[in-house]
């Protein structure tokens, strides 16, 4: 179900950033949002970077008294991407690089805001580790790459290092159906085009899920009493909750983008990118994720030293990631415990 | 790429058919063509029903000299489903029936009609066999259960005999993607909704093909440059090539819907229909596909005596069944055999 909105964060004034596109984002706000407390040798903080339309306060579930994410112990950063509505965004820049003149973000972009950070602001020079769902994995697979020698562990789940061809096809239909929508204008709507993120939201609803999710009926473990109640009170609500028609557009762009290879140095190669890094790793697929199959991140892991991948073991498909289904909660809970204690 | 248009096709006059719905289709047409000629007995005919949005010749992949539907030795018929534009539809409909306005129709409907020219035109009594792609894999389910001591054997490929939830979900986004286009107009269009259509197209092109054909650029022995000429080239042209925004919604509304268990008699009861099914069957579902996958043919198979599930071993997703790919095209062809071999 759509979250309450909140205020209950932090901006960090990045100052001019020149994006990997050349323009450049000025006076660029960074929000985020800190747990638990930095200790004096500063060796306890882990970054949580947020995933496609997730906001901060949508990572909390991850975080807690007795899971691996403790704020008793750690000093856990959660970044909001840019492009999320909280960060500079399309929909909060003033013109005239507002909406559609929202320059385009690279994950590289994304981490190197979000290293300044944690390096200028925070004054931390070492991550104990650095985790996320999603877009957010693949902002984790771009801090092991821009910054090996940072990086206590990485646990990047549902997520990938490059975002594969099937994915970009998956991620141009979810645009497609918000631009059929007359109203979208080219992005120059002043009322949010409401046919087209609801045609969205259900483009999304057979991806987000799997076959046996809906086949099962999970949904009613979410509190949904059909499936036409789920499709409307969860997935067009989840398009409608405050989200922006361009936001959304803005990290479609990123994600559909997204390669570790494009890391300035590499040249376009993934596989030599990959080779970097160097930290402990677990790659956390979902079995039925269907738009970032575990085959991918098999591929992945022969570039990857040491790298595991640990499938999680869910009907859930893309979702097991996203902290509703307590099983899957507690799976990837337990990988967090594994890293963050090795890395004691 | 699409298919030149032709009209090389006989029509059947139904006469007045009343529907499922209660509508009556008045003056309905059933538009076929045929392959073969059928012999004194009548005992050789074989029907092979049409897909979303196919017509007849989009089938005559599976059909030729030395196949197992050699016309030299089989009568095959192919019934255009009502709603693909050349049989009954919203397209070629007159007022008030027409555009929007056209009935909804059910799988038991369209075997109805088909059964009134297999039986009423051509005299035949027995089917060697009814075989099918998709929703013609839905069809070929609907005559085992309609008309099953009709029945010489029974070959559904990459379909179902109960639409599942998942599948329903997935129609959905095809269908919001096209209302989506102000165009559409409610239905009332005079030019196709473009921007609706290509979007639906966009949707339908993650799902068609599997994700491990997008990995390995498959498209390329379609003979596309790059992905977004298979995008464009294949997908879009693949929703304009003659298609209608409102044929194309009403042959989703009958996929939708696709129940054996709504047969007159079954109250709803898919498992009570299935144990109906007397004829020798090959269930073949494609491994990769990712709207009909294996494990919904798997739980349908345990209510169908003697029947085989053989999975295609293909990477072609739901394309398995589309004739593209000679391999999978060799895999359907020897059940096609093996089945016709044991009925003969």
């Amino acid at each position: 179900m759509p979250h309450q909105y909140r205020d209950d964060y932090e901006i960090y004034n990045l100052g001019d950033v020149v994006l990997q596109s050349g323009i450049t984002l000025r006076e660029a706000k960074l929000a985020y949002k800190t747990y638990g407390t930095l200790n004096a040798d500063r060796s306890n903080a882990v970054v949580y970077p947020t995933w496609y339309s997730g906001r901060h306060w949508e990572n909390e579930w991850l975080i807690g008294a007795g899971m691996g994410l403790d704020p008793a112990k750690y000093f856990i950063i959660v970044p909001n991407m840019l492009g999320n509505g909280l960060s500079s965004s399309p929909s909060n820049t003033p013109p005239p690089f507002n909406g559609p003149r929202f320059p385009d973000v690279t994950f590289y972009d994304q981490v190197e805001c979000q290293h300044q950070l944690v390096t200028e602001h925070f004054g931390i020079e070492r991550l104990a580790m650095v985790l996320g769902w999603s877009m957010g994995a693949a902002q984790t697979y771009q801090w092991g790459v821009s910054y090996p020698d940072m990086m206590g562990a990485l646990l990047p789940f549902c997520g990938s290092s490059v975002t594969s061809p099937h994915n970009q096809v998956f991620i141009d239909s979810v645009a497609a159906a918000i631009k059929a929508d007359t109203a979208w204008q080219s992005g120059w709507y002043e009322a949010q085009p409401q046919i087209g993120l609801r045609a969205a939201s259900r483009v999304y609803a057979g991806w987000g899920f799997s076959q046996a999710f809906y086949w099962h009926q999970e949904w009613r473990r979410l509190g949904f009493s059909s499936l036409d109640d789920f499709l409307v009170g969860f997935w067009e609500g989840f398009f409608l909750d405050d989200r922006d028609a361009n936001n959304l557009l803005t990290m479609l762009w990123t994600w559909k983008h997204g390669n570790v290879g494009n890391t300035p140095g590499f040249d376009g190669d993934t596989q030599a990118a990959l080779r970097t890094i160097s930290a402990p790793i677990i790659q956390m697929p979902g079995r039925t994720d269907l738009y970032f199959p575990p085959e991918d991140e098999q591929w992945a892991s022969q570039f990857i030293h040491g790298s595991e991948v640990r499938v999680i073991p869910s009907i859930w498909g893309h979702f097991a990631g996203g902290g509703s289904n307590d099983e899957d909660t507690a799976f990837i809970d337990r990988g967090v415990k594994e890293l963050l204690d090795g890395a004691a």
